[in-house]
């Protein structure tokens, strides 16, 4: 639906020893992280046995199916490669800020991608910029690139480069750095974004989620940890942990909707945290009900978690159309007040005189979940008693969550009762705050969308809408 | 997956007293009916008030939205319209089968579209090439139309032309016709292809499948009776039920795999049929376990009955990539011994320890089962029991369902036991014959695929492999 | 320019005993014949060895260069083939009537292709409709092959079901008929049409213009003769000259402007007929001027052979860019009051303080004269002296040449004089009627465009705008 | 063909007081420039009413009318915009190089098109990655923005920025340079680029050639002169000639084969300099003959030229078959010895029997000459005598003109003499080097691939292939 939260990126790295046809295994990878990012896609791939300064990039908008022919990536012979997948606002879908970022410079080339965003990236910019530096995209990840060439200008090996350029960052983000020879990862102290180590016969592989592991083969290894700086070369991987520390913040939007259910991240299953959600619900907000259902895809593990705690059954209510992709839908249509008609139905005989739990995962703008529960009722259900696995959004992400302005965030206008009438609930329950935790085992969280504190440091105007 | 039986064609029918832009609610109709057939598309229009023998056409192969832009549809002004969806083997996937098949002729225009197959559609085309005539196409369709026109030329009015057309025709038919001032439609004096009416304040509409009437905004009216000929014009929908009889034999099929889960069809919902489907493969064939699950998507309903049933939760399994539409697979790639991987994963937390119950509609070649079933194990699965929600193909369909030959049909080759052991599940249950008349409240089928008994002669051969 | 006599089609068939991929051959020579068609382009192959019936089709609106890819030939098999390139009207440009027009039938399949117009096309389409055919386009060719197809079961040859069916077109054409074993062609009695007959070692090779035979390789060998029938088989080419008379009416504008400069048709010079045309528009029209020039390219010829009986040089006066082909060009920009700017510009330094004479092959509209003669004036010629190597246009063509409406030819409104002062010319002489047979050496020509002398009948009725 | 020498890009560049449209000229331009580049296109465009740092770009691989449609032009709102046209050698044809090159920078957003090559152009980027910098393209243009950005993060103004920049940059170039607010143009202290500057009544335009001024309905005011910087804003043009001297060294390669025929530059109409080629060809080289030819389009200008000096008469005596583009020839076709024999065909009523003088603008291989003098003979002509309105080849350029290796030149392995011999020609003449000044009215020459006298300091290595 229209009114969701949205990611930004997925990243995806390979180094192997053996083989000059990566370029397939990250197509492969990017098509398990489309889920993070369907505006833009792109691969950059060198050979570490060639020479220095050797690099094939291909990046465009679309999806990763409508970017790579079979015939581009069989073009693209490397042993080192990484990709991405991009999300980004209407106003910045320029191809100009789709990645990789490559560049030549002083000592080959570079390569990079980039899962955040920076909360001090106007400053390196403008630090950079009073240098004398200039780019030719809006996004973040250029900052990262210029400043990363650089500081390797300046230091001895790329990962000394590295560790220098990340001691700026201030934010969350999960990068990989392509170099002639090796690929080297960073993940940002805290762990706010997620990134994770695979391994395969003959090589290595980082991507931002474990599902990403399995469709190029490989077998899941562990977390990146949160400031480590991991480096992948001919000497296999080194760990570099002088940046970690104990404190965490993990983003509990991976678990609550970004991430894919099947992956698992910081130790704790995306499936069982959301069946878990589903669970607690159904312990703070019981109902009397006949049947448990959830908005597809992303409400049916939580309503399974409910109906699985309140002994009630778990049942399909709606009929996803699936052809439903970019297909255009003429909004002014009468008889069609949205696009949700088109996309969704009620199965009728599933919910004719029934009182339905209805899931969700949260609530945006609230036009979706309206919709949904008065086709519900015009299908026959005598209750619609709606749960929402997330708390209400009431503070703006700094780390590359694209929440809606104030002003469109229903819970920031409205009580729960408020929010409950208009969308036309018979009763309404959202994720309590405390609940949170149980989840994800009590893994440090960072939940600033819900409760305002921040991690680090942040800005004091409210960010405004990036993109990377 | 690759190795499912398959259906033919949707078709989609308005007249309009109106509105000169049908076309659109013909393309969102056909929208809703895309998952009958993703091979090709097409939309005729002509206008009622306009000269005899207007008419616009548009059809190619590919998805609805890849044939049609805003721009297309916003040029195809008329107030009668009709419209097609369609798979076709291999063979035949080339553009000049697409439907409709328009033609001028001495009456002025027509267009057809059709679902079906006729049993005799070589002895109706060598008739008329024994007349002299000849063929562009390849589709029965093409015969009904030339056949049609002949018939019309001799006869006061299209509907008199379309009763002494069906008179020639034997097999399974759904059949929609636009002449320069009226809609008819057909279907076969067995009802073995589906058709229904529906009506918004202007218009009617004629569809395979009441879900198809939501996307157009019209509400449903009821079936149209085997044999019925309907007729709409400015006197409104005329009904001609001289050629039907009591005799009645829907295809099965429909109810098992082809329709959508939210239609209903000759007064049987198909969520029904598919949720009784799997109460009663728990009556006959249940067993120990923990969890019960399907196939996506198909397998999905017939998965909540089994555990509504049984007294077993039902849990979703399976994540399923829905961006791996078309999307290329390389498949001698090692590692990734076919493209389910990429399709579907297993949620292990979900399956890990857990003795499965999993619900499929059916096996063809039993490849995609099989892998599911591995898949689960090394998730951790204790048992995988598969129940499939119909019986086993042990013969060819002559009305256009596409089973594959007799040699790639495992049932026919072996026990249940031999592919209970080759598929490597722990047990194995097929939906029992006299099982499937009480899924669909008893109205009577044609089951012909599982039993041999045919409602109509049928040739002495086995079918070719067709398309239509 | 916009304000073009148009011609329509162009053909092309090859028969080649010992190679499978004459598809090759084929799109080469549409390569050579797309300047008579650039609406849409087909070929159809079959394989005289393989089975009955084998044929691959392709076809489409636009470039032969669009239409075909590399791998598009290379999967087209087969031993004999022909092809098309079309010119349609814009009210029939769909792809429907592209061409060729293939069918399966009582005998197996036929492919035709056809460059003409019959004047009783209406009167041939009525009749096969009374005996209850139907038509899938609005062309000409598909009246002819469904005639073919139904003369064909009636006799005992594909050449002697042509002879039956040629007997009822009345027109012009040149057809070529593809048979499952031979190729077939014929023109009509008069020979309105082009056509020739070229030889590579293996093979026969039937095209509109002989510049298509170099671009397959082939030697000319001779044109087919009005009303011959020629039948390529592998018992080698075979004439049937037994509808052929002395009575003859080539086709006057194929000289003056539809065939290519390096072609030879009917034994007479395209190159010579218009050099010569130059010089006798020099002989009846002299005046005295500093230098010859022509619109390229249609007018460069005649102005080399003006240039060379007035003893002025023949000059390039103007600059064309190849690079405007069909590139978009706003006509409401103030500044440029027309495309012709875009396309052609004057050579200043040629013209300056120069008496000009130019020559064009035609005035339709008389807009793009008008304009180029503004342009050279404001580029300092001091006269500009208008010579046309074709007579004014008084009558419509029934034969397939696009004339525009009568409203629309200045001609028909306008004195001579009058047109010289509303063109801005300093004179202006058109070719006269007498003079056009010497330029072909007196064969004989159909000139009904000029002096109204039709050498068929015609209907009584001024033809509607055709497209086939 | 293909055995060209080429030219690597054209620039136009545009500053309105009131329109927001100026992407619809750019792309007028661009189209008259084609022939400058037909490898990518670009245009960028800003508002100078606008916030600082708007900006708009689009660019990619293809032609003009492939890269832009109309929408896409109406989307770019702006009264301030430069565009590019781009040739390059096959290694370097990526889209990463297409220009424009935009920046976001310091002082807001800066956009710049270049056409040469820089002589020190790898001690530029050195010295730039020795402070840190990086580069995301191979093209020299991405040099000269960066270095730039970084002047104008020193300087008060864009101008005064430019030229710091500028006094770097050895070679010849020709820049456009787009700022918020101002279009700032340089030329080379040499003038070996074209640049000039036209007027409409409420704008400037820069541009390669004069025939780009047409296009946009602007009047040429003058060429800008060599080391001249023209700053244009709202207070109108202004010049800088502070860098301005006496020397010049004119491109000669322009009047020879790049620049188009309707073009002026530096005083010298292109037109005049070709005939006059041809006329002073024919005085260093007469010979008896029928007819003089050109090879089109780049020899014709030269035999007109030649023929009118010799008294003899000029004659067409090719075809050239323009739908011959990128068009794929399958070069392995035995008959097919070339795609020479589809692009060009003899005229053989021309030259049969005759003694023909052929024109040319220069040999680079020789193997296009070779085959065009052999069809010639096969047609029938009894003599070809070559004259090539340019020197033989001998020594690389380093300003961006792209002369094959030196292996592949056949002036550097042979005599004349042996040159005639191996092309079959009866008689060859090349122009002499003391007749180069003639034709563009002594006008200061750069002819260093002719004579070795390089008009700057070169390095001391041939330069590698370069693009731009």
């Amino acid at each position: 639906m229209d009114d969701k939260i949205r990611e930004e990126c997925g990243v995806f790295g390979i180094w192997d020893s053996t083989r000059e046809d990566v370029a397939q295994d990250i197509y492969y990878g990017l098509l398990s992280l489309q889920h993070r990012g369907q505006e833009a896609a792109g691969i950059a791939v060198c050979s570490s046995t060639g020479p220095r300064g050797n690099l094939i990039l291909r990046k465009d908008q679309g999806l990763v199916s409508e970017v790579f022919s079979e015939k581009d990536l069989s073009g693209m012979k490397g042993n080192i490669g990484i990709g991405h997948v991009r999300y980004s606002t209407a106003g910045d879908s320029t191809a100009v800020n789709a990645q990789p970022f490559t560049c030549y410079y002083q000592k080959g080339t570079l390569g990079i991608v980039h899962n955040g965003n920076l909360v001090n990236a106007e400053d390196l910019r403008s630090m950079l910029m009073n240098h004398g530096y200039s780019f030719q995209a809006t996004s973040d990840t250029e900052v990262i690139q210029q400043l990363l060439a650089r500081m390797r200008s300046e230091s001895r090996s790329i990962e000394e480069a590295v560790k220098r350029t990340v001691s700026y960052l201030e934010g969350g983000y999960a990068l990989l750095i392509m170099s002639p020879r090796k690929l080297v990862a960073v993940r940002d102290p805290l762990g706010l974004k997620p990134l994770c180590i695979g391994k395969t016969k003959t090589g290595w592989i980082l991507a931002s989620e474990s599902c990403a592991l399995n469709a190029a083969g490989a077998e899941f290894i562990r977390d990146v940890r949160p400031g480590e700086i991991i480096k992948i070369s001919k000497k296999g991987l080194e760990s570099d942990v002088s940046r970690c520390s104990e404190a965490r913040a993990h983003c509990v939007f991976e678990y609550i909707y970004f991430a894919r259910l099947d992956s698992r991240m910081d130790e704790v299953s995306v499936y069982r945290a959301r069946f878990r959600g589903g669970q607690l619900l159904a312990d703070a907000f019981p109902v009397e009900a006949d049947l448990v259902t959830g908005v597809p895809e992303s409400g049916l593990t939580a309503a399974a978690g409910y109906a699985d705690r309140a002994g009630i059954p778990y049942v399909q209510a709606f009929y996803k159309n699936s052809y439903i992709g970019r297909t255009f839908i003429k909004p002014t249509q009468k008889e069609r007040e949205s696009a949700v008609h088109m996309k969704l139905s009620v199965l009728e005989d599933a919910v004719r005189d029934k009182r339905v739990v209805l899931l969700d995962d949260s609530i945006v703008r609230g036009t979706t979940i309206a919709h949904l529960i008065r086709m519900m009722k015009e299908a026959g259900a005598k209750e619609v008693h709606v749960r929402i696995s997330s708390p209400p959004f009431l503070h703006p992400c700094y780390y590359g969550t694209d929440v809606p302005e104030s002003s469109q965030l229903l819970a920031q206008r409205m009580s729960t009762e408020q929010i409950r009438e208009q969308i036309g609930a018979d009763s309404l329950g959202y994720m309590r705050l405390e609940d949170l935790d149980e989840t994800v085992d009590h893994i440090p969280l960072c939940k600033a969308c819900f409760d305002g504190i921040y991690p680090t440091e942040v800005p004091e105007e409210k960010p405004a809408e990036k993109e990377n």
